[in-house]
């Protein structure tokens, strides 16, 4: 029987605010067996850009990523972020380590070619960008890997990488060796059947559910792609994928997507 | 018989010339062995702390590292300069993992504690610092460690440390499991008998000699805490201290300092 392996995927909100992140990471120690994290980049990254007087582009809610913005963002997420969170896991007693795509070439991505829109250096991954050997190496040794969303092209270029793409690229390529749930850890207790009541979080979303609920309008905007995705990995082997709250991910309300 | 492991440890000039940086890299990744490098910080976070408007304080040529200069010494030695090293590593064929202390809880330090001067968060290094078996697994993984001079001190604080003492403290710790070969790599081809002349390298320094040439000041006033802290490393075990030039890793001009 493959051993299980939980993958947390925290973003923004809680990057954002020094308490509830230190809250979600001493929860994050308390889940028992292997465990890897994958976080987004906050807001600071994009504040530190204004303060150097270069404005964040956005073009359709993805940052264009130029030289200059790579730059601070591979400083921000790589750097300020990920030892943070690293050097506060270990001081929770869990022996975290953070990568980049290009550390130990962990995950490597294909800068995205120019079409409509050039979104400069963001990386996209394929089924061979993972480093499942590094990565079962880590684990085995009772490490916890701590990606940001930073990747690399083999080509010594970084690229900036979308993190739920990340945790779901993760999750597939090790659903090899173990049996992976992808837990996507939000401010909400899950999905909810009414956006507008916070306490109609839906248990459980069959593929044959989503659908309907996709159909009538029920889900929200932005939560369609995370959950296509979401059922996308499911399809491709990953065991079991959840949405919760990244306060609660040890208390039983959530969102647990599946098979069928 | 131990097997030998080459750590070279680089700084300032060459880490702020991306050429000589990327030829320095293409020397290391011809070294043959086991091989792993520090890298110290170059004039780039001191670049950003003044664009923000945080001015660099400096007492006796140290650095002192409020809270927001931690921030951003992290982000460029951690996150820039540590990840643009490991992205042109692998471009090399090399598969480089960068760490920080905090890293696999590699380097554990303490906080310097305040006495004439409060040097911030300053981490110092003590014989139990380094995580050598961690070392020891991705070494023989075939993978080669890159440090950035960041550590942390086990209670979620990052501390920023000397490059010079973690190189050191590194050699010193492997050199139980390995014949360890501590290389310093500078602008010159090696420690001068005469600082005007570029040609006057020593090939080879005993303690005796040292003792001689530093009462004589004959040794660069900058190059006698080096050379110091080589020394002191000889005599805790480590094989051979090397000082030569970032980009002639290969050929045979160096000061190799010996034990007798």
């Amino acid at each position: 029987m493959r051993e299980v392996l939980k993958i947390f995927k925290i973003g923004g909100g809680i990057l954002d605010d020094p308490d509830q992140l230190g809250r979600f990471l001493s929860e994050l120690a308390r889940v028992p067996g292997r465990t890897l994290l994958v976080h987004g980049g906050g807001k600071g990254a994009s504040q530190m850009l204004q303060r150097l007087g270069l404005e964040p582009q956005l073009v359709q809610g993805r940052r264009i990523t130029d030289a200059a913005t790579l730059d601070i963002v591979t400083m921000f997420y790589a750097g300020k972020t990920n030892k943070q969170i690293v050097a506060l896991l270990q001081q929770r007693g869990i022996n975290a380590l953070g990568l980049s795509g290009a550390d130990g070439n962990s995950i490597r991505a294909t800068k995205r070619p120019v079409q409509a829109i050039d979104y400069g250096f963001v990386g996209d991954l394929s089924e061979q960008s993972v480093n499942t050997a590094l990565l079962h190496q880590l684990l085995q040794a009772g490490i916890m890997p701590v990606f940001c969303a930073i990747t690399h092209d083999g080509q010594g270029q970084l690229l900036n990488t979308n993190a739920d793409t990340i945790a779901s690229a993760l999750a597939r390529a090790l659903a090899g060796a173990y049996a992976v749930e992808l837990h996507f850890c939000f401010e909400k207790d899950g999905v909810l059947a009414d956006v507008h009541d916070e306490q109609s979080v839906l248990a459980q979303i069959t593929p044959e559910v989503y659908h309907t609920l996709k159909a009538s309008g029920a889900i929200a905007a932005g939560m369609v792609p995370k959950l296509d995705n979401a059922f996308a990995a499911l399809a491709a082997g990953v065991e079991k994928v959840v949405i919760e709250s990244a306060l609660r991910i040890n208390e039983p309300v959530k969102t647990v997507l599946c098979r069928s």
